[in-house]
């Protein structure tokens, strides 16, 4: 095939990708969903997500329109900022359109999967995986369709044609450039989606859990506590929305990074472009095919049917991408350009697979070390555990001491990955390390996206008084994905490392004056590092402060809910009493209870919640859009050291934030999974227990609001220092 | 006066401080110990600050034989290595003798100020501020009396005639290279004694407040808590001494700094080494000086005494420091070598000064900021104190917050720094703005040293049953340093910064060919970014972690003195209902519980804090000394990269960790002064107060142990490199 006609197959495979959605969307939707109670609540669930949606995009939309304006009337050199402009409206608006589809899909799946745990696990995996592959699929296909058909066009705007073997690689890189806005469009949106629906989820879900479960001892999730349902819209707006939208950013700008650096090559240009469209296009397919292996007969292995698409995929890739590329190294080869980034030494297929395979490596290793620091009954959570029983503080002391010592090795192997990469195929191998992970995100995203269908689902079950096992069926599902969504992370991590890093050089290409070059002892860009490494405490603090705020308005919200409305209050001695003496409601008491939980004032805590949100995403989103712009226009050297100092600086607090939460998540469950050795007082409801639900609450916005923006955040600081480099220079 | 006489003063002032240092401290020792009582608690005190020096110091003794052996036996191109490591012995025994004077004096003091304070104040201000005077003067004193003698030594040895105007510049550096070891020696027990003496006294600190303060309900520093003891004894060994090898290490780094920088100077490369010299020496005369405006009347102003004595120094060093440099500019220029670091480009005396005056301005203005985050009744704490309200989640959520806000302008200051002294005297200019800041460590150290003196005459107070005014006298004393000790604060964050990018721009000047230099996007550079932004982490990690272990030791022990000795038992029910009665105890009562006192066994608890300590300070130690050398042998590229890293990420933790601390600590504090409006329960013993008790734990590691820790780290590391710079080439 030439490549003008592999060019057309790239959005081809976005709109096969999006078919699939649509598919998969209306199957789910004709699944049963139950009985009435749970379609009320989920009714309310869907309602408030959508409220919070709309609200939030309004915002957007207004930010995303004068954005564009500026970057239109921006006058540049080659004038093509309308171009830039174009791009970056098109990255938003796919960018929120893939978290809308996840979120609407998410909100169906989540009462259809409880349904359907009624009767057995494997029909309740199936509705919630489809669930999950709706959402992965519309992120893909979204991004390669948008990219795809932005990039025919830019090239035939330039007058590139991708068969003529020679075409000017200064002009190539200017259209790749122009390409950049659809990155910087994805990566802003999703640094709102995350930070809004961070601050969203994690006040709803600290409120609730502190006066449900510590001050009122009534269990999780609990009907009577008004901000549960707010804590399960949350969940879809923070970690389906807002990871849709993330990973929506993660996939473009790995694809990008390989692209740019792909235009610099000094012969065999357009097949080292070509190269990371390609090979993300056949991982849509692969993805696709990925999610026919996911399926299980009742008693079977979840764990084995979700890690069978994930790994499947996987084994499918790593030779076909071996193929795809080593066409394009043939076919450079053949036309007398043969792929070479130095004069005189070109590369060969096997040293760009040892690119993508060192990256693969690297990020399940890194996964593991992962799943290893936040999985009960390891040393780390175990640690965390036992300095639970000297109360709070030595909890709080374990947890930062782990979080701080889990950057070891992850960043030891990304220094690996980086290091061997280069060596094989210089910052172009780096840029396909990353690449070589995100290129099955499609099927990655639907095992992600699962996980929280499957916590929706319990909650919903919890609410609507669905007998325990079905609940129990739930937390099991919810249990299986942990391993692959910790895998996964590694690979977030990882390929935000590296796809920063290309990006980076990239900037250094394009804004750095050819003979000059970034010198570390410049004052200029010494000055840019420290500067640069500070931008991402700034933003964490301006994430916690937003998340320990919108938790504050909630627990005064249920407090006063508690205490004001009579019938409630009386209800919740009920629960509490009964929890505490293990016995189930009598039916006289069940009845009481469930007029009461009508009485919980439920509006008026997403309404909290979704005002908290929105208002409080503005500020660190417009850091980390205007100091990169700042900065580039007082001197490019500076802003080059700031963006290493940002990475340096921002991927240890990702890693930090991330795990640390994550080990005071399990150490708190690992403390409820010894409720039942009761005698001793150290399960659910003693002091040891009290103090690790502390840690948990502390580890909430770290692990699900500032922790993954980070990755955001460094990336699309390095995006906006690309787009602006042609005018700084 | 010729330059060889005025090298001959430099140790000479030394001498003279020494001498002052031995005047006062044998005034300390006459003045009145108070009852016998008194005398006991004080003998446990320095009896257990001692044990853990001799323990601290036979570690240390064999760590640092074994590093001089390393250093002794490595060859080098110019055979100089016995120099190095005799440079590196002599560096390691004036920082811990400094080091042990400074603490011998305080556990004198200590017990001396509090039997002063039974009369007054301006007596307990004198013997507090003259005991920590002894410890500045010995710190300065040694540090000058070391340098110097080498300097000399090693000038003849190499063959450089200082009165000559054109020695060769690169023997110059080669004699300030083998200096340095000096440097690498003070700073390497710095470290130790930080680590160890943080990991001491927050072990003790922790358990003896959750175990009281929190679960028994007992006042502060009783003496019915076994913890106690070891918590003054902590005071010492981790305020005094380690703060006084901490402002060693910072003292000769900034010194050595500048030093080696003017060495690489075009011409007039010896004057440009003199004046950092000269400025100190004089400092040091300034320093004794200032001591003599610190005293008040009864009924003065506290504060005034030190900030005259303090602002008073620095207000004669700035006309002084004028002086001195012009003297070497215009000696320079008469001998036909004006100074200057690009040719044809010479430095004038006015650019100089501008280099100091930003550096102090600067530093100022950060501990102003410092002050601001860390004071009573403003935003930052304030913030915290209302998220306690909620509980302990929201308040660790809150003080992280307002830590990593507090890195903002600190940060920005110190590139504004960076900036207009490099604009004034390039590099060699930010060295000086380091050292301005230090100067006048003499009085600085004097005022920080005499905060913990005040603190523990109020332990001594308390435990002694002292009446209630000589607490409040005590109490007084120790809070009116505080402004003072937040600018030094402001100071040792500065200058460390400042400090480390003179001593990384010597590096690369030894390390890096000519032609070559060290790019950001060279990919050993960057792996050396991100390998070395991940070593704070782990460092602090690992200094955490043994805090927590330690503390659960300590938790442990006196919980079980508290259960396991009936008379304690009894005793502590007695004091706690006497509190919660405000009420003071019957006579009966009173003998009942000194009675019980006696039972409660000390002596274990100091022991374990010491052992805890000892053991655990070595692997954090241990991993600064031997990563840059790891990674230097591997590629000097990637110890560039890594010394940038962990300058970048080091500073931000170090800021945020300390100012988090600061701040919950006074948050803390707050919610205690607000306990005489009790009605609205927000006072002591309220579950606000508790979550403010649990901020204050978790903040003390931050504060006391890992924050100020790295302040060293990242210098030792540099320094470690600069000595191993001409090995690795």
């Amino acid at each position: 095939m030439d490549n003008q006609t592999l060019l057309y197959l790239i959005p081809a495979s976005g709109v096969l990708a999006l078919i699939y959605s649509v598919l998969t969307s209306g199957w789910v939707r004709r699944q049963d969903e139950g009985d009435d109670r749970m379609k009320g609540i989920a009714g309310s669930i869907a309602r408030g997500a959508m409220a919070f949606l709309s609200a939030e995009y309004k915002i957007l939309g207004i930010f995303v329109v004068a954005v564009a304006i500026l970057l239109a009337g921006t006058a540049d050199d080659t004038s093509s900022s309308p171009m830039v402009a174009l791009s970056f409206v098109l990255g938003a608006v796919c960018s929120g359109l893939a978290g809308f589809i996840g979120m609407r899909v998410a909100t169906l799946a989540n009462v259809r999967t409880a349904a359907a745990a009624r009767s057995g696990l494997p029909g309740a995996l199936t509705v919630a995986f489809r669930g999950g592959s709706v959402m992965g699929m519309s992120v893909v296909g979204l991004a390669l369709l948008g990219l795809g058909t932005l990039f025919t066009y830019y090239l035939s705007s330039f007058g590139i044609d991708v068969n003529s073997s020679t075409p000017n690689s200064a002009t190539l890189t200017r259209v790749i450039n122009v390409l950049a806005g659809f990155s910087m469009g994805a990566s802003s949106i999703a640094l709102f989606a995350r930070v809004g629906g961070g601050i969203y989820t994690k006040a709803a879900d600290v409120g609730a859990d502190l006066v449900g479960k510590v001050e009122a001892g009534i269990p999780e999730d609990h009907f009577l506590n008004p901000a549960t349902i707010a804590d399960n819209v949350g969940d879809n707006v923070g970690d389906v929305a807002g990871m849709g939208a993330d990973l929506f950013e993660s996939y473009v700008g790995a694809i990008l990074g390989a692209m740019i650096l792909g235009a610099v090559a000094v012969s065999g240009s357009v097949q080292a472009v070509m190269i990371p469209l390609v090979i993300a296009a056949v991982g849509i397919v692969v993805s696709i095919v990925g999610t026919s292996f996911v399926r299980t007969k009742e008693g079977g292995n979840l764990q084995l049917a979700l890690d069978g698409g994930m790994f499947g995929a996987a084994a499918i890739m790593i030779p076909l991408s071996y193929f795809i590329i080593d066409h394009f190294v043939q076919s450079a080869q053949t036309a007398g350009t043969p792929i070479s980034f130095e004069a005189g030494e070109s590369v060969s297929t096997v040293a760009l697979m040892g690119a993508i395979v060192i990256g693969l490596v690297c990020g399940v290793a890194i996964g593991l070390v992962t799943g290893f620091y936040c999985s009960k009954n390891k040393r780390p959570v175990d640690s965390i555990v036992e300095q639970s029983q000297t109360g709070p503080a030595t909890n709080i002391i374990a947890g930062i001491g782990v979080g701080f010592e889990s950057t070891a090795v992850p960043i030891a192997l990304i220094c690996l990955a980086i290091f061997v990469a280069n060596y094989f195929a210089g910052l172009y191998g780096v840029a396909l390390a990353a690449l070589g992970m995100l290129s099955t995100t499609g099927i990655q995203l639907a095992v992600d996206a699962y996980g929280p269908i499957s916590d929706n689902a319990g909650g919903i079950a919890e609410m609507s008084g669905l007998p325990p096992q079905v609940r129990e069926r739930t937390d099991n599902l919810d249990a299986v994905g942990n391993t692959t969504a910790a895998i996964g992370k590694g690979f977030a991590i990882a390929s935000a490392a590296l796809a920063a890093l290309s990006l980076f050089a990239a900037y250094r290409q394009i804004a750095i004056k050819p003979g000059e070059s970034l010198v570390l002892t410049d004052p200029e860009v010494l000055v840019g590092i420290l500067f640069g490494g500070m931008l991402p405490f700034v933003f964490s603090a301006m994430a916690m402060k937003a998340v320990g705020d919108a938790a504050m308005d909630m627990i005064t919200e249920v407090r006063r809910q508690f205490r004001d409305i009579p019938v409630l209050r009386a209800a919740l001695q009920l629960v509490a009493k009964a929890e505490e003496e293990e016995r189930v409601l009598t039916a006289e008491e069940d009845a009481q209870v469930q007029a009461a939980g009508k009485k919980a004032e439920v509006e008026r805590c997403v309404e909290i919640s979704t005002q908290a949100s929105i208002r409080r995403m503005i500020q660190p989103g417009l850091l980390a859009m205007i100091a990169p712009v700042v900065v580039g226009f007082w001197s490019p050297h500076a802003l080059g050291g700031m963006l290493a100092g940002t990475l340096c600086s921002g991927v240890m607090l990702a890693i930090f934030m991330s795990n640390a939460g994550g080990a005071w998540d399990n150490a708190k469950k690992q403390v409820e999974d010894q409720t039942k050795s009761r005698e001793d007082n150290t399960g659910k409801g003693s002091e040891r227990h009290k103090a690790a639900v502390i840690g948990d609450t502390v580890g909430d916005p770290f692990k699900d609001t500032a922790g993954p923006s980070l990755n955001i955040l460094i990336k699309l600081m390095t995006i906006v220092a690309v787009v602006i480099a042609p005018l700084i220079r």
